[in-house]
Parts: C-alpha cells; structure tokens; sequence
C-alpha cells in the first residue's frame, strides 16, 4: 500500500483537523468531536450529513453557506457513532429543527436514527431524508434495498438552497424525498480502492478488466467485462439509467463523478459521450457538473447521476451561489 | 493501462468538448481551435496561459472572472503549437494587451515568444511572465532552469485579481516577475502516469518506493527513498522550500496540490503536517488551499507550494471572488 499518511489509526483525526485548519474562515471543529460545522449559522432549519470517512470531498466539503450546516464523519468506511451524530445535530439546530441526509446504509441509518431519538428526547425536532439512488443492485453488502452514493450531494445542493431560503422543517423533509425519487445514479471500477487498515485493494480486477455497478466502498456491482471504450461504458450507463425513470425526462440535471483515482481529463472524456448520448435521446441538461464529489478513497473509477429536472425548479437550487470548501 | 478514454490521438479534442459542454455559462471553444476563452470578456489586459494537456483542470479550469481570459491547450504533455497560442492572444486581446502566463519548459518558451513576435507584428502588445516555481532541479529533462509546475495557479489568481482591478499591461508583468520570485514548490511522487499514447507508466518505483522532486511530466527526481509517513514527507519539502528563501518568511500562503492519483485524504493529512511545521517555525500561514490543481494526468504524488506573503497585499488578490470551473 502506497499512501501519504501517518498511521492508519488516527488518519481520519488528522485529515479533520487539516481540513479545519485549511479553510477556518468557513468552517471549524466542534470541540474535539468528529463534528465540522459551517461559522456563523443562521436561524434556519439546521442540515446535518455525514457517513464513514474515504468519501472526500463529501461531506466535509459541502459544509457551508448553502448547503449543510454540519457534517460528522465516522472512521474510514463507518458509519459515524451515534453520540458523535447526536453532537451534530445539537451543533445544527437553532431553534428550527434538524433535517439529517443520510446514505442508505444499514449502519448509518441504524446510528442516524437512534441519535435522532435521543435529541428528540432533549427537544429537538428532527427529520430524514434517505438517499437511494445506486440503481446498479437491490440489496447490497452493507445495504437492505439501494445504496446511496454520489446523487446525496445534489440532495445536499437543493435542500441546501431551500433551507436557507427559510423552508420549513417538514416542506424540506418533503421536497427531500422528492428530490431524491428523482436521482438515479451508476457507477464503474477500474481498481478498487484500498482501505488503509487493511492495506491491500478490497478486491481485484484483471489489467483489462473493469466491474459495473460497484459500490463506494467496493461492494460488488453487477457485471464484469473486459475495459470498454468510454463510449460504451456512458451507453451502458446512460441506458440502464434512463430505464429506472417510468417517464423519459425532457430536461436533466448531470453530475459525472471521479471516484478518488480518475483523473479530470478522462472524466470530460466521459462527460461528452454522455452529454452526445442524451442530445441523441433529445433530453436537454441544463445543469453539469463534473469533478470528485463522493469518492471512494483511492478507487480508479467513475460515476454517472442524472437527475430528472421535467417540471421542477430545482436548476435555480442546484446553481445559485454557495460558500464551501468543494462545491 | 486503465482509462476511461476512447483514442489516444481525439482524447484532447474530447476533453475540450466535455469542458466546454459542461460549463457553457463560464467559457466556449474559440472556433474549432484548442483555445478555451472566457464568456463575456470585459476591456482589460487579456491574461492568456496553457501547455501540454494531461495537467487539468490547468489551466482551462481557470478561465473566467478574476482569473485568466483565455486558456490555450497542447496535445498531453506537450506545448501548444504557434499558431494555436497566436488564436488565444488575439481573443484576450481587447485593445489593452495581452500578458502571457508560461510555465518554464523549452517548448512552451519557444512557441509561446514565437506566437508573442508574430501577435505583436500584428499590432496587439504583448509581455510574458515566467514561472519557474519548481526549486527540486536545476534544469531537467525539457527545461533550462527550473521547471514550472503548481505556483503557476497562484500567479493565475494574482495576475487575475490585479487585471480585473485594471492593472495596465506593464504593471501586471512587473507585478507577475515579483510574485513568481516568491513562490517555490516541490514535489514527491508515489507512482508515474502513464501517457494514454505511450501506454504505459513513464518511470518505475518499486511497491515501498518514492521519488522526491519529480516533474510534472515525470522528470527525474533528486532522490529516491523509502516511502516515508507523511509526517517526514512533510519535513523534507518543508525544509528544502524555507532553504530556498534568502531571509526566512513571516506571513506565507500554501497549496497543496494532489498529481491527479492521489485522494483528498492523503491531501489533508499532509496539509495537516505542514501547517504543523510552519506553526513550529512561527511563521503564520494566512492563504491555504487544497485538491488537484496542477495534475500529471493519474500520477500518484502530491507537490507542496509555498508563496511568500511578507510585506505584500497578495492575500486578498488570492482569496477574492471567483467565477471559474476549478478554482
């Protein structure tokens, strides 16, 4: 294992207080907690997200002006522990309630929701959203039903927007659940990514061979093939995600997503074939983004979400002006 | 080799079209030229860089209000051609001038002086600013003196701040000479890229080995060791950066800038270092920034930037607002 790290046990501790101490004029730690929170917040319903540690820049760097509030991490690939996540939702409320966005995970949403009981029990009003937009397997290995993945920070964006607008606790909770209906997302392994406690690749692919529908932390996805050109691997993608939306979109949003090893250069590769494909397909993208949103430590690989943006007005919370670290 | 990619020899031209598709509200395609130019460009001095490709998001990543007017692409790893860099002084061109951005490599000062005589034949005014940041090496494999590599971004911003403040043509080029005198980088590499056209890596380390001071196109190093905890990592850079500086600084800004394989973990626990380092030298750091800015395509490695702040009033140039892709 080849890695810029000091020791496997106190690399996420490390990587908080790099980050905290890289951009402390927009976000800082919560005592000596696992908890990064946006500076001055405003009275408004409090976002809170978070997961296991190897997803940078998610969800750290979507802590600002716009979208979260807070952010708790859990170690590597964990799900954050419940009173750390009580923490956080202490740090967010304001008096408006709490809205948490949590991945699909059964640890996570086991941890979320024993932390929501226990602030609601000090008074607090707390919601959730889930988010389920791996459409590549049901059921995975950390997951009953589907995971979530690289869509949660589109997720992230519109409720971001809409809170600090001043909706309400429940019209978030509802706009939420909405939003998320509308997110499909897929994605592809060219190398798995090595988890530093383990200190060998989570699991092997042959020099030409790549999987489907792999996971953000390497659970299996649905097929194995050998390295296509990028154009097939965006028809494969784009096909099995236009195949999940009971009605074709008229109008998209696209977020093309490097998984940690993916060079840019190879994700606008990507990008246009799946931008010549939708245009084929006469579906208009009004919204792109392209970059390292949620990734997999060091996996080599990539990932495709659409959003259906048909009748919503969603473009305008997806592209308005935030201040964080990685939008 | 892995890569999300179609044909070696169409992989700029694509990745060209997926920048420009992705962010058509920021930036568009000059023609059919590899030149990128900001939408909308005011009457100011034109700020125009670029090179070889495989470096994304430099330099088009940095297109755009308060940065650069226009960004000219070569094939990977290679300068733009003359008459590519004459099409991108003429769109910055807005009767002001035009100041030219080169990092320091033969190719790159041939052709963009070659582009400059045949520009200023034409009428436009034309200077050029230098950089020559990377302090590993005296001269390397395509350069005489020092290479140019990651500070570039940072006499991007600060060349940018000034010309959208209305900097005349002389003022940004005295002011580019001083700010590029200040900023030195290093690098260290874990693993080389791999040129889509040639295939494979472009060096071998062996599985627990490093090269200091390597290039960003691969260029031999100054040492190779043993892979070390990021703490040393950290130390070695640190300490060859401050020996470069005549009189030891009091106020600096960093950047700490991944290779392209290298993920944002890794990042912040070496930042983390740093600024623990500098905190024991007492010297205050008041500019930080973090990610992939200047890549070598999938390079595994990381380079640390340090810009001398001392007695100047480069810190707001380098934190006001910006309208651009990358930054």
């Amino acid at each position: 294992m080849k890695k810029i790290m000091n020791d496997p046990g106190t690399i996420v501790e490390e990587m908080l207080a790099g980050i905290v101490k890289s951009y402390p004029e927009l976000v800082h730690q919560v005592g000596d907690s696992r908890v990064i929170a946006k500076n001055h917040q405003r009275e408004q319903v409090g976002l809170v997200s978070g997961g296991g540690s190897g997803h940078e820049p998610a969800h750290a760097g979507f802590v600002g002006t716009g979208m979260l509030s807070v952010a708790v991490l859990g170690d590597v690939f964990t799900s954050p522990t419940p009173d750390q996540i009580q923490t956080a939702i202490k740090e967010a409320d304001k008096g408006e309630g709490v809205l948490l966005i949590i991945k699909n995970y059964t640890g996570d949403i086991l941890n979320f929701e024993m932390a929501k009981d226990m602030a609601m029990m000090d008074g607090i009003d707390v919601e959730e959203v889930v988010v389920d937009d791996d459409i590549a397997v049901e059921n995975s290995t950390y997951t009953a039903g589907k995971r979530g993945v690289a869509g949660t920070v589109l997720v992230h964006k519109i409720l971001g927007d809409a809170a600090r607008n001043g909706a309400s606790l429940s019209e978030l909770k509802e706009l939420g659940d909405r939003v998320v209906a509308k997110i499909k997302t897929i994605g592809v392994a060219l190398r798995a990514a090595t988890v530093p406690e383990v200190g060998k690749p989570g699991f092997e692919l042959a020099e030409d061979e790549i999987e489907y529908g792999v996971g953000i932390h390497g659970e299996p996805g649905y097929r194995r093939e050998k390295l296509h050109p990028s154009k097939m691997l965006a028809k494969e993608l784009v096909t099995k995600i236009l195949s999940e939306y009971p009605e074709k979109p008229k109008e998209v949003g696209v977020l093309v997503n490097g998984m940690g090893g993916t060079p840019l250069m190879e994700q606008f590769v990507f990008i246009n074939d799946i931008l010549m494909l939708l245009e084929k397909e006469s579906i208009e993208v009004t919204f792109h983004k392209v970059g390292d949103f949620m990734t997999s430590l060091d996996m080599q690989g990539i990932s495709l979400t659409v959003i259906d943006l048909t009748n919503t007005a969603w473009k305008a919370a997806l592209t308005s002006d935030v201040e964080t670290i990685s939008w």
